[in-house]
């Protein structure tokens, strides 16, 4: 049913926008902290915005077409008469998943190209999405094998924590605690994709026991581990970005900086300043 | 027990409810944020609730009095003494549902014709409402066919999900966003109480195989598609209504868009109005 | 292991409770709207809360003390070790219950009669009572009969419903929608006390069947319809004082009335104010 | 696989962890109510906070050293090749459960000494610090003793409620309450490790009947004992705390006094200051 690519490839997605959101966000904040550099640095954001929905937007679309139109694709055929059953359950269920990233991904360009809806349905329709998500993998995992399954909870752990995240910035946009825990359980997401894929189909061909409580005891600890791993990879692209951006601002001529009063302190959610 | 005609009825009552909560928010949100509109807006959104609390509360007692009077009804009869037994348990749930929505309906109506309790009850009455609903659906299922639990779980879902949202609207009133969440899970709720009428009690007499894990998979898909659609169908009643609204300024006499910043931010919450 | 009186006690004290409070709020809300009685209700208020506060300790210790030394009462000893058991594990269960309720006496006096401690504390001990006293229900259950467990199953609902509440209460001080469903629940929680005596230890003798379904879904309804009653019973009282208090003030001499700007928005929290 | 000592000593450090919050939180909140020790204590805050960061630091990371280099520590090695199974995982678990609090102490030292990150990252540490705890005890208790698994379920309710408790304190920091409630529930957590220790591997020899009912409802009251235990010595400390606070003000020459205007409401939580 499964195969090794098949996790992979979201795993190595979710990675890249983990990484990609972390080095958003940051950029955002450092820049909304230096008064000098906040008009300018708002224009920016909603062209980063407007690009990233259209980058979602296409792949995920991409996605739907390969998901029907593969080799063992349903072709947007749904139920097969002939013999009485549903055709390709699993990549018409894909093809959902994508269906709600793609719908985040519109909603987001809508919302940050003009000014016609609030800002906060973006993170509405991403916490749709992973909540979207969660719910198709819940009632996935009927009758496979005690590690199989236990390796998907943890994941739905992940997914369901990234919903519910999602929504609490639909109430506190632009806090940056949220944000950087968000771009930490992605991935999470992204490695833990990686991990079930490795465990399950491992390409050196290794067979895991699925029924063996150590492996279980030792999963769940592995879990843990990536978090760590992905707490610390933010931590580190935060104050990479941090720098750049500090390095950069002793770089322009100190004319602006006699305007700044020392240590005044910004705010730090979005909400005030957008 | 149950019959098509007994889902299509309650699912046909929430869609109009979607509906009508979606064109009504999406004008007051579009209203309130023109200055010139503002004051007459803020009387009209008050009749308008006046209105809907009538209506409501006239066809919840209907309802009422429908369960109780009609052919198979228990007529007020709770306790079959001659055969020791409880008389039609199922009507008398029924009317418990609509005892709660035309409380919903009382307490909205004495709230916005009088000044005498905070705005906020009625989203508190609306959320008891939903909430005794999933409540009584939840020891309603004992012992069915698992496909039928697994139709009313995914309702029960839908409907928890607008208890806990009219509770948190208690304290984020007039927000867009939980208002226009709150219309898609409505008309969620309306289109799936067709679906189960449509699988369980098929016009075109199909039976479905109750106990087949492939069907409970394609119904969990279908759910997702369900919300899917009804995103969508939220979406483009917003944009319409918004799009009418400002052609309709663009006609008013330019005298008063003179007063009128330009880009002016507007509290999106309806209490910082109100 | 109960009575009819062990249950109709706890409820008549719950019954109290809740009207007791409803009038206390629908007070406190209604003179805080009266500018020319805010100065004075506000120390009315710390009065009443006072009183309240020695009243429930009072009553706690008495029954801690009841529990303890009555007939059957294990007299402050917990382990038997002639039989080598727990002496009366259920009296000590309700003297703990008893413990946490004249904690929060204790703490709401303290909080209300000095300046030491923030307000919020009174509601955080309020919460862990309620807490306590369905954790302890939570793991009274192991081994009843169905019914019995149903019935007792719907209390908690009542009571971690009131726990979660009262902790809300802490960050939302003073938000009459709060503390009105409190008063309901309180009130529900009475009401319900009585029923689970008049169903399993009916003193008119009737035995009811307790692993037929159909009780259980009566049951389940039963609750509901206390639910319709206590939230009747509250918006009554919640109207009359709000009349009385009303009708008081058009009593006072219209000199004060002149200061008073006409429909002035009041602030709804009793944290502006306090 | 567990002993008495295993259990003692994170329970010591836990009620150490406990006093010394509780302390802590206490000073700062009363230094907070006075001017003229507000901007002094604020400095003194931030000492305190680096040097509670350098010492749990210090304290995980010999702790992971012990469980690694031990007499029965794994030494780093993960998998055992000879016998094909994973080494000393227990020993790994733990060393995992320090290396998340180290992570948090050293996220709270960033915060602390530098301006670089909000604040609020560092509750967002440890509240993953404890929902880790959480996460691997919920599944270390498969296949033991009935009075063994309730045990641990209390600790994961507090240890759950901690994790619960740290992520509100990212939004509502220096809420005096959250901090004493945060202070009452690490204290129950080291008593209760405590408690375990002494029920599953005591010291004096006793066995208990781990399957007998009247244990597991005994063990239960006596984990609400050890909560109003900890909430009475946490009252106890606040008390003390506050009155020396109190007492040396009043030692200080009264010209100062002159300044704090009588009955000053001041801001109760930490963000409106810092």
């Amino acid at each position: 049913m499964g195969s090794f690519k098949g996790h992979a490839l979201p795993g190595s997605f979710f990675l890249l926008a983990g990484v990609w959101w972390t080095v958003k966000h940051s950029l955002c904040f450092s820049s909304r902290r230096t008064k000098s550099l906040r008009t300018s640095s708002r224009a920016a954001q909603r062209r980063l915005e407007v690009i990233e929905g259209s980058a979602v937007l296409l792949c995920s679309v991409v996605g739907m077409l390969l998901e029907q139109f593969s080799a063992q694709g349903p072709a947007l055929q749904l139920f097969d008469s002939s013999q009485q059953r549903w055709t390709s359950l699993m990549n018409w269920q894909h093809s959902t998943m994508y269906l709600f990233f793609s719908l985040w991904a519109a909603v987001s360009l809508v919302v940050h190209s003009s000014e016609a809806a609030p800002l906060a349905l973006d993170r509405l329709m991403l916490a749709a999405a992973f909540f979207n998500e969660g719910f198709l993998f819940l009632y996935h995992l009927h009758g496979r094998a005690p590690l199989d399954v236990h390796l998907h909870h943890l994941l739905l752990f992940c997914v369901f924590g990234l919903a519910l995240l999602c929504l609490l910035e639909v109430f506190q946009r632009g806090n940056l605690v949220l944000e950087l825990l968000r771009c930490a359980l992605t991935l999470l997401q992204g490695s833990w994709f990686w991990q079930i894929g490795f465990v399950l189909y491992s390409p050196h061909g290794q067979v895991w026991d699925q029924s063996d409580h150590n492996n279980m005891m030792f999963v769940t600890m592995c879990f843990s581990w990536h978090l760590a791993v992905a707490m610390v990879i933010v931590s580190g692209i935060y104050a990479a970005v941090t720098c750049v951006v500090r390095s950069r601002l002793r770089r322009i001529p100190p004319m602006e900086m006699g305007l700044l009063k020392p240590r005044e302190r910004e705010p730090e959610s979005e909400d005030e300043v957008l």
